[in-house]
């Protein structure tokens, strides 16, 4: 028998689970200067087959990590639906065709098709780049959080002890001290277990089958999303890579089952359930000579209770909401889910917020998927319900299902998440942005920068760079009033004991990116006094006016509701969700916001521990590279 | 003494100089599959200085090959421009600002400066990932062409001898034996004196002073492109990288000359022509601390009397045209005159086409380098024509520079490149696409894939991917009479005596790329009765119309003049320039067209030789992955 051998490190943030909402969070967590370790049972990524559509406020997140031009370039992109309902001469035939998504703010009105294993690559791409890649096969046998509550409180200490059996080399197991735990390891997450945490919610018995194939087809909306629902069950079809196509196709009563009722895969195979959608898709011809990827799955609709043990372990991720994937919610929620944590523990982890800060991730993103199962559960049940005939008065109608899928189609694109009051979420002064919902992300829209006249599209100019945005609208500057109010809101911000100052005396550029925009034309405008006035840099002014060919701008002030004259200050959270808003004198207002979860820097500085994790200068001058300047606040 | 080694080998096309030209020229040719070979006698690429500007033109050339993305990303963009003339309180005032661009049909209505080194990087990385690089230090020494008439005129010899001399290795001597040969080898090409070929036109006696600098500076438009008109001189401001300016300061009386009259380098400082600069920019301050490079020039005005040498050796870029940099123009240029050659070298070394077609090079761009001088000449001559005051009434006004600037814009952005009546450019049906001008690059405009409902730029698909573009613009297709007589051009298209199957028998694919536009909506396109009739993938069937939530697209046919009933056929040569368009009746019109250049490939695809070259399947795959289909055309 060999001894195993132990060895033993620390790390700030062990990451379990390399699936999407794994890899997001070891990538962000480690592009922010954070160490980090990701591990993962399987030898492998996935190949073939899984989640894999990408909704348009996923798509605007990647981007803000600098991932999604590739996603554009790699994936299938759909822009249609159609909607198929039963024929009067039996079959089906074409209802309408829709935009595929309803959510018209979206930067990107499309959803994108993109194979999980290419997906994965973003990040472990982004990740080799960094020097972080995923320990695999590493499964953890026990994990241990600390009982000591002052050391459950201190930000630096190491109180979860997680042991790692290493699959390949038997006489390899592993002692990690961790700060933080994030568990991303799946609908049967062994974290989850080992915090006891309970799912809450029930299994339907809607059975479905998924296919991928090169269809040979007379189908003629073949490229675009389709539901069918025909008299014999329901069928949709999302166009994939390489002229392929994936069914879902409803089995119910066509399944294979095993005598205890549950799934029979091994008796299943998808010739059968190709049979099962060809009567669906009647008079529609539907072959392959391939399957590349089958399964079948029952619809489990369930949030875990609760999203963390002592904000020392996390879950995230299919770890915490299972659902159908009719909505193409699963790998969207998950990114979505360690793309709100990141930022928290990395504030966290540089001394720079309570740990308190850590409560809104279970409170935003369970509220969030509670949300989500429930219109999963509404739309789901619709999916599968016979279409109303002349026969079936009691079935649903086309224009029932059209409007519960543009209804929630904001819902569902991820436009529409929105979190609720909190720390972090002040919708106090609301009325003074009254078109930008405080707590939802920010609408995207193009300003000018009035050094160059360049347009820049605002989302661009907000990275996930774990700062904050602080975007103060100045109003007509070109009015020598307003002039003299912004030039009194600038002195108040950058003064001795104003929260900028607070929070980052010696180089408020790491926390927060102050950007200046006026209402005024590019021809109106002072941009040279208003750099001076907040002791900034060209790059960061702009103005709401039109491009010299009309091409994009202009009209921001109105799309976001603010007082041309008067203006106002938007911050927006590192994740692009708007925080707070205040009218532009409101520096009292902000160092409310920011004093709710930030820890006074000036306090902190002298501390070596917090000196090295606000190593952070090298992170924040790359992402600033794009707008080729650097704040000169000082 | 040690004895040269002479090492012999065979290339189909050997380039000499390894600047912007040169390198555009290689990565082309390689990318085609062609055997390339490129060496230059420096021993490393350009550090810093040199030009720097891409025009709107070069920059859809760049998507073309894709390459622009990453110019998007690393340059910096140049959207407006600013003029100054004299203030009536002494020094100069600003007059007024335009966007930096006249054109208003550029995709890319800007700029874009980036360090020469960063452009000739773009080339070099692309062709590393084929495997081709620079071979440097090497200077070629003797370069003699065959006079055997019969050789010359087979496409498969090799009649260029060129003796290569390695600089790091005295000892090493190569005789290169190539097809054709490229000289991009600089206003001092060792190429074209080897042929003897002469420079036409002159030397100007104005001087110039250029200074990159970093400047400290109230000047309140740093960030847009100047041009300041003084009493003391004129300043051209160009804004760059790292916050950086190039200045161009006129010196004239103020450059320090050597007594034959040249200038005197050695004698001459930044520190002194940025004095001449602030005495030109007063009341404004311009200061540095470091000078990143600086030169002195004087304007030459020069074009090459002949661009090849029996259409076997030809000089490109530089070797062919000099003029001053004030239009931002010679890099422009260069990267054009290969972008001309590529395909048609290309075209020959396949087989397809007869050598005639190589004669077009020098047609096409030697009478737009003809152009250009003389515009240069114009222009050149204003910039440093006084300002007209009071005192001095036969000076300039701003009014003439800047209709002057205005007037040329479209030329100076590339944009309009018109290529006169030749083997390739048939304007003869001008009138079926009215405002689609024959012998020009194809007008930008987004169309919608009738299948999916996805916006296109019609740039993004049209890749420089040496296929001729057939678009049959089909009309109203929802008439039937209409679809009658598409479905007739389209059998008359692809029948057995057609210039389809008489170029293209094995795969018409190889050759031309056959893309549908319906003048239709979406819902009135039969995009399944279109893709047969072509027997066509689904991929290549658009329709002129808005997309789902009217972003973009519609009125395409419009904006190309062509009926909306009755449509039309376009081509697109390889190199994105309109070469024909005929009603759609017109197969014989397309056919008189292709034979004026193209050999029948049904003649040649039994010869050993040329199915060597035509070996470019996987080339043409790679390209139509962006449209994620291929064609099924047989």
């Amino acid at each position: 028998m060999t001894v195993p051998i132990l060895e033993e490190s620390k790390v700030d943030v062990l990451v379990i689970g390399a699936g999407p909402a794994g890899l997001f969070c070891a990538n962000g967590l480690a592009r922010a200067g954070v160490s980090v370790r990701i591990v993962d049972k399987t030898p492998e990524k996935v190949a073939a087959g899984q989640a894999d559509g990408l909704q348009p406020r996923t798509l605007e997140v990647l981007q803000s990590y600098g991932l999604a031009e590739r996603v554009f370039r790699e994936g299938t992109q759909m822009h249609t639906a159609a909607f198929y309902n039963p024929s009067p001469n039996g079959g089906v035939e074409p209802v309408n065709k829709t935009a595929d998504i309803t959510g018209p703010s979206a930067r990107y009105p499309f959803e994108v098709t993109l194979h999980q294993g290419n997906i994965e690559s973003l990040f472990l791409d982004s990740m080799s780049s960094m020097g972080v890649g995923v320990d695999r096969p590493v499964t953890p046998i026990s994990l241990e959080i600390s009982k000591d509550e002052a050391e459950l409180q201190d930000s630096q200490s190491y109180p979860v002890k997680v042991l790692l059996k290493h699959l390949r080399d038997e006489a390899l197991n592993e002692v990690v001290y961790a700060r933080f735990v994030v568990g991303a390891d799946g609908a049967h997450s062994w974290v989850r277990k080992a915090l006891g945490i309970s799912m809450e919610g029930e299994q339907t018995d809607s059975i479905w089958g998924v296919l991928d194939i090169q269809p040979e087809t007379d189908f003629p909306d073949v490229r675009r999303k389709c539901v069918v629902h025909s008299l014999n069950g329901t069928c949709g079809v999302i166009p994939r890579e390489d002229d392929m196509v994936r069914l879902y196709i409803q089995l119910d009563d066509n399944a294979v089952l095993k005598d205890d009722g549950r799934l029979d895969k091994a008796n299943t195979t998808p010739e059968k359930i190709l049979q099962v959608g060809q009567n669906i898709l009647r008079p529609y011809k539907m072959e392959t000579k391939v399957f590349y990827w089958w399964t079948v799955y029952t619809v489990g609709q369930r949030v875990a209770a609760k999203y963390s043990a002592h904000d020392r372990v996390f879950i995230a991720g299919d770890a915490c909401h299972t659902h159908s994937p009719k909505a193409g919610q699963g790998m969207n929620a998950s990114m979505n889910d360690t793309h709100n944590i990141i930022w928290k523990l990395v504030y966290v982890l540089r001394g720079w917020a309570d740990m308190s800060l850590l409560k809104t991730y279970e409170d935003e993103r369970r509220k969030y998927a509670q949300k989500l199962i429930e219109f999963d559960k509404m739309f789901a049940a619709l999916v599968v319900k016979k279409p109303k005939t002349d026969d079936y008065q009691e079935g649903v109608t086309h224009e029932e299902f059209l409007r519960a899928f543009q209804t929630f189609g904001e819902f569902t694109s991820g436009i529409g998440i929105h979190y609720g009051p909190s720390a972090i979420v002040n919708p106090e002064y609301q009325s003074v942005a009254k078109r930008l919902t405080i707590g939802k992300r920010i609408l995207p829209h193009v300003f000018v920068c009035a050094a160059d006249g360049r347009p820049y599209e605002i989302h661009d100019l907000l990275p996930a760079d774990t700062r904050f945005k602080v975007l103060v609208f100045a109003g007509n500057t070109s009015q020598e009033a307003q002039m003299q109010r912004v030039r009194e809101f600038a002195d108040m911000l950058t003064r001795k004991d104003a929260f900028f100052e607070r929070y980052g005396k010696s180089d408020p550029s790491r926390l927060f990116n102050l950007l200046i925009i006026s209402s005024t034309s590019v021809d109106g405008t002072d941009h040279v006094g208003l750099t001076k006035a907040f002791r900034s840099h060209w790059s960061k002014v702009f103005v709401d006016d039109r491009t010299m060919y009309g091409h994009s701008g202009g009209n921001g002030y109105e799309e976001y509701g603010i007082d041309h004259a008067t203006g106002a200050v938007v911050v927006v959270r590192p994740d692009g969700y708007v925080g707070m808003a205040t009218p532009l004198k409101g520096v009292s207002e902000l160092d409310a916001y920011f004093s709710g979860f930030m820890r006074s820097i000036l306090l902190l500085v002298q501390t070596e521990a917090v000196r090295d994790v606000c190593n952070v200068k090298d992170f924040l001058c790359a992402f600033d590279s794009d707008i080729d300047g650097e704040e000169t606040l000082v």
